[in-house]
């Protein structure tokens, strides 16, 4: 049985939080500034909220935050591990670039945090349902402890920033492939092709027609999320890349979503009402 | 039976020409400048190069050739038009901005020509196989002479810039999805990355691996063409909107691809090579 504490306690981190927990580990997290609202969600994935001095003396400490707030963690991890005589094995798991994971490693150097980089693919756990964790420079197998409590785990070789690459060429994948037809699809209602463009995509290429009508809709609420992770997509490609003035273009679509969603919700609602028309004409 | 004009020879426009000579058509070509290579296979499909003001003199004249030659094609079209008694009808079927495409029709504007916008979704017609060749601006039904001879013809409401729109919103979508997983492939091989992202896409979204696995090696031929088209769409989606700067980002995608053809074809070998990695670890 492992003390496994998760920093961070969104949807994400409560949801690992809870399937440690039913998977036998103690569960702790730190959440100090949070919201009462946060504190009640990690009370009832199981997580006990506690100091950081007793959160990072756990077995494992994960990281699982929004990608801007990764370094952050990571210092104050850092800076607490020096007031403990024991070493603190830290996986961050946040969808970072290589270059930012090395930052996070660079922080802790010096320090008695060994780091191991990490990062999730998939959504959140749930009955029936696993992402992955995949983790490299693990040389000493830490994480078979997140294995041992109910989470899938694959581990690749390389050393830090393996994993996190990992997450930036798949997000940039498939979150790429979500802003692409958004960004299309708003184009075409402001010139009014788009219940043509619609049909046509639903004929020629049924598999996008299927991907885009489940995968934007489910980005609204997900979309501030997405605008950090988008830079963080541009900077893991390098600014050598023309690529990377790809992900800062889709950091401005989902930018724009965020915002709709904050406000009127009228592009919500205009792709939802084009995701609903039906080939034929 | 129709004389019916397609300006432009490349792969689209032979395979047109021959579609509609197949049809029953008389099919003219002007080719003047053009390559000897360009000459024979416009002679195979079984079209006829002849002067500019027979050419324009027939019941139809499409223009079907790269983006960045569209405006130019229009113009010597007007320009020839003022010698003529009778009015051209000109279909320019490019993948061009609707901002182009309105370009096109002002050059034309005052002259005997009226212009219907087009756009071709799919590739070059085979047997057993036709792309879709949208139109719009085309009160008069012109266009019913494509589908008398052989085309498949689909109007849409809107005028000019209503068929280029579709084409550039389309376009962006299917292209941009290549472009997309070219960039991200290429960035997981530069950090170590390339064989764990190949299987985890195969297994978690396997649509996605059978559309890049296909899409990216048929790509490398076309890249050099796709560069102007992604500029295009970039200025059909305009400055004011961030997602132009994704189209930006992808034209040096596909330049990239296009020197790396011209080149020693380091880059799609090792495309090829990651794209034949095979699910399971």
């Amino acid at each position: 049985m492992a003390t496994i504490t998760v920093i961070g306690a969104g949807a994400m981190g409560s949801a690992v939080g809870r399937r440690l927990a039913e998977g036998g580990a103690t569960v702790l997290t730190f959440l100090e500034g949070r919201s009462t609202a946060t504190l009640d969600r990690a009370k009832a994935a199981g997580m006990r909220p506690t100091t950081l001095t007793e959160a990072i003396g756990a077995d494992l400490v994960l990281s699982i935050v929004p990608p801007a707030e990764a370094l952050g963690v990571a210092k104050t991890v850092a800076a607490e591990s020096l007031r403990l005589a024991k070493p603190v094995v830290f996986i961050d798991c946040n969808a970072i670039a290589p270059a930012t994971m090395k930052q996070v490693a660079e922080t802790c150097a010096g320090t008695p945090v060994e780091v191991i980089d990490g990062s999730i693919i998939g959504g959140p756990p749930r009955p029936g349902y696993d992402p992955k964790f995949y983790v490299s420079a693990d040389s000493e197998n830490h994480t078979r402890r997140l294995s041992d409590h109910g989470l899938v785990v694959r581990r690749i070789d390389g050393g830090i920033g393996a994993a996190s690459a990992l997450k930036m060429s798949y997000a940039g994948i498939t979150k790429g492939m979500t802003g692409l037809g958004t960004a299309m699809m708003l184009g075409a209602i402001r010139n009014g092709a788009d219940e043509s463009l619609k049909r046509e995509i639903a004929e020629s290429v049924p598999d996008i027609d299927k991907r885009l009508s489940a995968s934007i809709p489910d980005m609204y609420q997900k979309a501030y999320r997405w605008v950090a992770e988008m830079r963080e997509i541009a900077e893991f490609l390098g600014p050598d890349d023309a690529a990377s003035q790809i992900f800062h273009g889709m950091a401005g679509v989902f930018e724009k979503m965020a915002a709709d969603r904050d406000g009127d919700a009228v592009l919500a609602s205009q792709l939802d009402k084009l995701l609903a028309v039906k080939e034929g004409k």
